[in-house]
């Protein structure tokens, strides 16, 4: 079965929750794998629960992606899964600081720039801080999760690019 | 490979365009299969088109949902996918009349609660129409296609339920 994975970037005071994954160092937005008959919204209330011991508060969906695993030559697809992204401004609760999964911080936003993590990921944490509206979008990377290419789209509810004509 | 289905609902004039399948002469937005590495938004476009011969304007995703098949009894679980519905309020080009996926027509958006069609589409319909923001959730089936459950979820982009307090 597809993998579907539903990750949730909380955004408070100027500052980001994320998990430090031991293997490589790299930061991502707390979050896991969707169960079986389990929606997007709750898989990620869910995950993010688990791994920080928090609630976050009315989370809302920022990206669907559709994630591609080739090999070095960009030719032969090795896997593929969805990856859901949601944003929330609030929390209830303390996080943890250690977890099996990794180290949990607060970082300013504005490291998203530059902490080490999926350039893909990069893309999708600084539209969720940073945009209104939805992002769209394939990565496609090596199986040692180097960028081979992007492709992404947005929309904003109720925005016409016409109405401007 | 789970299934991810995208289907689009274009509302303009205060009608909406759906396709009124054969076999059950239930009305559906037009949408199909996601190919292999497609993103969303992309599949959303690409069936929309090929299903109507025009293009929609500005998609904005409005719901994603999880899909459960199961036997008479609610017990075993026969099939599982994802369906991802946008809206768009324009489109450009004149709609076929007939196609091989059934007849195309524009339907006034309050006939969304009376046309035969699945219940959890209309669930779905009636929320892209008339409601901001995002919806999520699980439906459940049998093979017929008879609602055994529904869970919804919804979100709106800056909205916290904590700001009344």
């Amino acid at each position: 079965m597809m993998q579907r994975i539903a990750n949730l970037l909380v955004i408070k005071d100027n500052h980001v929750l994320l998990l430090k994954k031991p293997r490589r160092g790299w930061y991502v937005a707390p979050g896991g794998k969707m169960d079986p008959g389990e929606s997007i919204y709750d898989a990620a209330v869910r995950e993010f629960t688990e791994e920080t011991g928090t609630t976050p508060i009315d989370p809302h969906l920022k990206g669907v992606y559709t994630m591609m695993i080739k090999d070095q030559a960009d030719e032969v697809v090795i896997d593929e899964w969805m990856l859901y992204t949601f944003v929330a401004r609030d929390l209830e609760g303390v996080p943890f600081k250690t977890t099996r999964e990794g180290e949990l911080g607060w970082h300013p936003i504005e490291n998203l720039h530059t902490l080490p993590m999926a350039e893909g990921d990069r893309t999708n944490l600084l539209f969720a801080v940073s945009e209104t509206g939805l992002q769209y979008g394939t990565f496609y990377y090596t199986e040692q999760f180097k960028l081979l290419k992007e492709k992404i789209q947005k929309s904003v509810e109720g925005v016409n690019r016409n109405d401007g004509k």
